[in-house]
């Protein structure tokens, strides 16, 4: 089968290589892949700006597909069930935090960028079936990480008032749709204008642009502030979103792509009891939970572009460039 | 009666005067104090560092009394009786933040250092037997703040690793008993070797001074990590602490005595999903969860020294030095 590897070749550092197809063995299944979608911790682990690397790892966290094998009688029952895949491998019993074995699903284990995966059988969910199967491949992994940032940390409720920063992101664009499920009022940041529309025509009030100066003022004045802060970029902004929050706001923030804040005001943040809440992806109920909210709100989760197993290597130079609104989707 | 006023005097900012006795009005009690003690908030008033300063004021938040006199019919039962007083004045009905009409007793409203005080009949408690009224007097302000900070945000569990710093303050102190009644494992610094030592025997496992360099790499040798850290400081060690928390803990601050953080690592906080949680004072109902916690417990709380009250503006020059370990108490 193919299957879209990264090497030790420093010069290309993935190729798309034939390698046999796997086996399920006890308590696993194999699934044939009809769509995958990447994530920017693809493209890090291309980039060697990720722990652990080995090579010859087939990648991809994100997928749909059909079960062809198990490797347990008792399993039997999912042969030819569509499926989608959590890509959480050994969380450990703590909800509130993964144990010191957790993996993604795609690195040190082989991945969804190949014709097949194994993966345990507990891993595998019914795709719910008003979505197809390259938006059911687009849900997991942002998914799960906008579900416990926006719901578990975030605590939503009906007609807070909601920013969300880097909307187009995968985690970020279904953060959005998940607030607005949760009939949270939500703005949206972005550096780029047109994506500022487009998440405006899915439902945000308003958003702006963080590159201009007034960024901050212009959302503080037309929200009137902020219950819930939904961030990855850090940097600069993250020390903004302090003034800009309403009593007992919460903060919650899944990654740092612009850097760290220079400083933070303790003053206002203990004053007005705001918790700054770091996050990354999900329990397994909560994979469970988001699923569920997907499928009863008919969510849809957003694509920019499908492409071809075979053109996968431009779809990571577009997850570079960060020009996409929603997720990019290969096609088996 | 005699009461510490704060004045429009700039050379003499506050002063014991000569005013009338009030009246309890309805729904209103008086009480006669027997005790009062002093926080930083009161030598902060002094220093004109505290936000809508009214001349003329009585200061003061924390008291034990004896009641008097009832404005309303209802409440004459709890004439004679030996109360404590909330010091929460209009905290308003979301129990996660005080309300905008939140104030604190001693300002603007005239507080406990004085021979009488009027408050609400809902502000009054009953005082825990096994206190004596200078113990009682330590609690309300001090005991609230820790409450919330340690078991509320804090989420404090048997067997955590809690670090306190700054112990000696009221809060810190108080803070430092709730953990360890809730059977933690409690760590201190302190910028003072002889309050460490206090702390220990009080019952911390261990402490470093925040003045010699390596503290935070003894305390994370020590401790091998921190569940629970309650802060008061803010500052440089503030960015530490994320260094030295386990998986999944909560850094509750309650001031920034050191001024702001330079930077935050929040590649760390997210990855290991840390909450960073501002808090001051505390609710209604966490104030009757102190007493009782107090109460069940037979916590004493630490008092530094009793002084009385023609010696109260000693007691706020103590209070700037902050030698103190524990509460600095007035007997009228």
């Amino acid at each position: 089968m193919k299957a879209l590897q990264i090497t030790d070749n420093p010069k290309e550092k993935i190729k798309i290589n034939e390698i046999p197809i796997p086996n399920a063995s006890e308590n696993e299944v194999l699934v044939r892949l009809t769509a995958a979608a990447l994530n920017r911790r693809d493209q890090w682990i291309r980039e060697d700006k990720y722990p652990n690397i080995k090579p010859y790892t087939t990648l991809g966290s994100d997928g749909c597909g059909i079960v062809e094998q198990v490797g347990s009688e008792a399993d039997k029952d999912w042969i030819g069930k569509k499926v989608i895949i959590n890509p959480n491998i050994g969380w450990g019993s703590n909800p509130k935090v993964q144990s010191p074995h957790y993996q993604i699903l795609g690195m040190p284990t082989n991945g969804t960028f190949a014709e097949y995966v194994v993966v345990k059988t507990d891993r595998i969910h019914l795709k719910p079936e008003h979505l197809t199967d390259e938006q059911a491949s687009a849900l997991p992994l942002g998914g799960l990480t906008a579900y416990r940032a926006v719901f578990n940390y975030g605590e939503i409720s009906e007609g807070d008032n909601v920013l969300i920063s880097g909307v187009g992101g995968g985690v970020a664009t279904l953060a959005l749709q998940f607030a607005l499920v949760a009939k949270a009022n939500v703005y949206i940041t972005s550096g780029d204008n047109d994506k500022i529309q487009q998440a405006i025509q899915i439902g945000a009030i308003a958003g702006a642009n963080y590159k201009e100066s007034n960024w901050n003022k212009d959302l503080l004045e037309k929200s009137k502030g902020f219950h819930l802060v939904i961030d990855s970029a850090g940097g600069k902004g993250f020390s903004d979103f302090i003034r800009m929050m309403k009593p007992a706001g919460r903060i919650i923030f899944y990654g740092a792509t612009q850097g760290l804040p220079t400083t933070l005001d303790l003053y206002r943040a203990f004053y007005y009891q705001i918790k700054i809440q770091g996050s990354t992806m999900g329990n397994d109920q909560e994979f469970v939970d988001m699923v569920r909210l997907v499928d009863t709100n008919k969510i849809l989760p957003i694509i920019d572009n499908v492409k071809p197993f075979s053109d996968i290597i431009n779809a990571f130079d577009e997850i570079k460039s960060g020009k996409q609104f929603g997720k990019i989707v290969i096609k088996f």
